[in-house]
């Protein structure tokens, strides 16, 4: 197979696409779907500085990658957990690749705000991914107002925003389809939320890494019992094998045509927020989650 | 295993209702979710005459075995597609059926209409399976509109409605969305439609008719590539493995969750309709698609 750009031979081969590319040309294919997605959804007006949530992995490094070549002004944020075996090793991974880079690189340790993962694991009886997940969407979005960074932007591609549009169309909740999509608008203390791999799928942000000698980190969480929606991910992949374009159809078409039937995205999910009364952060409840979950672990620990 | 309701040794096994059943109380399950779909949709008012849509497959014959075994007045129409080695078999069988069963069947002959199917390929380029349902969907509702059938029945089970449900979420077609679920309303010359069958599988359809007896036609139609779907309902079986009682689910938070957010349902699929000019019955143009195809035959015969 040839490069659809340049005649050279192909290193990488995209159904979807119909297309296959040499590896600088495939840079270029990458950096363009970004380039689309940013421009299409507004999700980057110029002179606007954008934080990175960075974990480290192959997705969040990429993305400050791509969108450093594009021009944009990016720092990344990680947030190291406190989880011994894992954290340090993941940090230090993703300081060494900043670092080479020339990239920002800020970090905020968990255990300096009484948050550290396995206290938090110790304290708290529900799964522990969900509230890891929602105490680090706190600190990146709450790092991101309090630091004048117009938008948040995540590394979520196209496979992880299709398996969660399908899960929330299997149980047809209205409020997570109103509130899905690339772009979240700025409310209150919630800053603009921004998807800008949307439109590539795993294999090729992995392809893309692959090809820069982008050196993530590759193992998973010890806590986790592996990647969300695996079961979707998967059911997806075969409907895409049998209809190439098929994902990216399915998510566009649903842009275009399906969210508008549902409620204006909202950064609530529908919910009426208040500021938190120790926190002053957007929250459904006196206390947010966070700070209920800060609570838990100093009484667990008093205890 | 034992049966769920009385003890006896299973013959059958639902993961997704968590239970077994020996074929008497497998009977009993199978007609009490026809019974509540009809019951929970309003399918069919008391002293209303019901007319079934009979192919003659597993669908159609179990369907007016339960709706009549449900006391309700239903008859049979079969419309005989005039296909060499076909429609003559399974026209004499589904005639053994109704007549063994003391239940009244109706037979229109397309040959007697100018639209035996073979006529009908030769003189389209469409592909025949498309242009057969059309014309057996006009005659289906014809017949039960001209000899006073409040609604038409026919055999769509759930994993039908499931497939067909989620190739319009993959396109995201609001107006297939909005008039898609287990009854569309009467509307000018179009009689209810309704599908008493949409709670129970595949599966169940064709247990029900193992146990009772029902010597249903199995072969495919020659004309025919396969059944529709095939691709979605594979990957929805995939699905209810990993997680029984998700196909139902889907379909049930689609009909009281989804659909309301989409156009009310309508025969018109969003269309505006008029009397075809020549036949009388709706149509989006002068003149319907059916009399457009029989007009194609006579064209294609006298040339």
């Amino acid at each position: 197979m040839k490069c659809k750009r340049c005649g050279a031979l192909a290193a990488v081969k995209l159904p979807s696409h119909h297309a296959g590319f040499c590896p600088e040309c495939f840079e270029v294919f990458f950096k363009r779907q970004v380039e689309t997605a940013v421009r299409r959804h507004a999700m980057i007006q110029p002179g606007e500085k954008v934080l990175v949530a960075v974990s480290g992995g192959k997705d969040s490094l990429a993305l400050m990658r791509v969108l450093s070549d594009l021009g944009h002004d990016v720092e990344g944020l990680h947030v190291h957990l406190g989880i011994p075996d894992s954290s340090d090793p993941v940090c230090a991974k993703t300081e060494a690749y900043f670092q080479d880079n020339g990239f920002t690189l800020h970090v905020l340790r968990m255990e300096d705000v009484g948050l550290a993962i396995p206290a938090v694991k110790a304290a708290v009886r529900r799964p522990i991914c969900a509230v890891c997940g929602k105490i680090k969407r706190h600190y990146f979005n709450r790092f991101a107002y309090e630091n004048g960074f117009a938008a948040l932007a995540t590394g979520h591609n196209l496979d992880d925003e299709v398996a969660r549009l399908f899960a929330n169309v299997l149980r047809w909740d209205a409020a997570y389809l109103g509130g899905q999509g690339p772009v979240l608008p700025a409310e209150g203390r919630f800053v603009r939320k921004i998807k800008p791999l949307y439109r590539v799928t795993e294999f090729e942000t992995a392809a893309y890494c692959f090809f820069k000698g982008i050196d993530h980190w590759k193992a998973g969480c010890p806590y986790s019992g592996g990647a969300s929606f695996t079961g979707h991910k998967k059911l997806f992949a075969d409907l895409e094998d049998r209809s190439p374009g098929q994902k990216v159809a399915f998510y566009e078409a649903f842009l275009d045509r399906g969210r508008p039937h549902f409620a204006a995205p909202n950064q609530a999910g529908g919910e009426t927020l208040a500021p938190c009364q120790t926190c002053g952060y957007p929250s459904s409840s006196e206390i947010c989650g966070v700070c209920r979950i800060r609570a838990q672990v100093e009484a667990k620990a008093a205890s």
